[in-house]
């Protein structure tokens, strides 16, 4: 687990601006000054720089040379653009899955599957802990497979496609029953290593969710225009 | 081209230390001392800091909290599964590409798989200038189907790929006509929009790549454990 290790610092700024983005309370476009983080945090202006570099591989942020850091837009674009190489890597994934599983080796997928399941029908759990009980299945997938391009690659990924289920869940909690039939529809293609259904179930959970996405941003937009 | 603006001081170390590490003049598993860095080069801590950052992004080197960096080793395992990710990756781009081309957008396209012909079937061409001729190609592909998130995944792993090319051109330069049919195949599948044939056609050469890459390692074994 890459970032479970006793964190450096830039590594905890990183995660403290990461979130503030992720969860919404920084803006898209927003700027960031490097000086005032330096002075609200009482850290080194080396440390904000490489924090900064960690949020650009986390496509948190972009940096523009002597201009600065601004946080990602969320455009119809580069939504559809991110779902295209996430959906990518996820189905390689499942597909590394299904051509190595063996004998009992999906037991204990299946029973994050209905941790999952139980977390996200609960009223009471809040967004994080629903976004994250999915991710720590990716994790466990990706110990089994063991690529560390693969890895690095989906966690480099990870922060900004939790910013877009944030976004999903704060708007439409009600469509989260979609992702419990995608969790069980992906374990039945694993576990009848059906190559075909995978890309399948995949790729239509990945419409899905630019759909709502793009639905999501375009009430932002009308809401901003209204008021 | 996103590496190509002027460039800032760390991305300078960070392209200096990297060419040193693809070129094979420095050795998997190399220790790389921060502060030699900082003497040899005269540059602030700070900056090698921030380059290390950017060439562990760029899977050239591994570091490890208080411990320091080494560059990453070359290992069938790895060589494998950078491949698996890499192939993946090319598959999505060159389908991009088959579903979206029209008219005479192929040609540029043609021009340089052209122009790698000549280049690699050139005695006097560089190991350099070949590997350029090809990565060429691929941004002209990544700036047609102008996908922010695959660029950067593509291009992040570029120098460890280079980082094959390389060792593979140094011992079996024969083989470079393997590449040559495997451009010339590969436009033929995405001319023809034939997705599947883009598929074997990038799987198999991938393939022969880790094979010849795994003699390679296995023949460098046997001549260190023979000297």
């Amino acid at each position: 687990m890459r970032f479970q290790q006793p964190e450096s610092l830039s590594e905890q700024i990183a995660q403290h601006l990461g979130r503030l983005i992720i969860t919404g309370q920084m803006q898209p476009k927003e700027r960031i000054q490097e000086l005032k983080v330096v002075a609200d945090l009482d850290v080194s202006r080396g440390s904000v720089r490489e924090a900064l570099l960690l949020l650009e591989r986390r496509h948190l942020i972009e940096i523009f040379p002597r201009k600065g850091a601004v946080v990602s837009d969320l455009t119809p674009e580069n939504i559809a653009a991110l779902y295209d190489v996430y959906a990518t890597l996820l189905v390689m994934l499942a597909s590394k899955i299904a051509s190595l599983w063996e004998g009992t080796r999906l037991m204990p997928l299946l029973d994050q599957i209905q941790k999952i399941n139980t977390i996200t029908l609960d009223q009471d759990s809040t967004a994080e802990a629903i976004v994250e009980s999915g991710f720590e299945l990716m994790q466990m997938c990706l110990e089994i497979v063991d690529n560390p391009y693969l890895e690095e690659v989906l966690i480099n990924l990870r922060p900004a496609v939790s910013r877009t289920y944030y976004l999903a869940i704060r708007s439409h909690r009600d469509e989260l029953v979609q992702s419990l039939k995608f969790y069980n529809g992906l374990f039945k293609a694993v576990e009848d290593r059906d190559m075909a259904g995978i890309k399948l179930v995949i790729e239509s959970f990945s419409e899905h969710q630019k759909e709502l996405l793009l639905k999501v941003l375009a009430d932002g937009s009308a809401v901003a225009e209204a008021g």
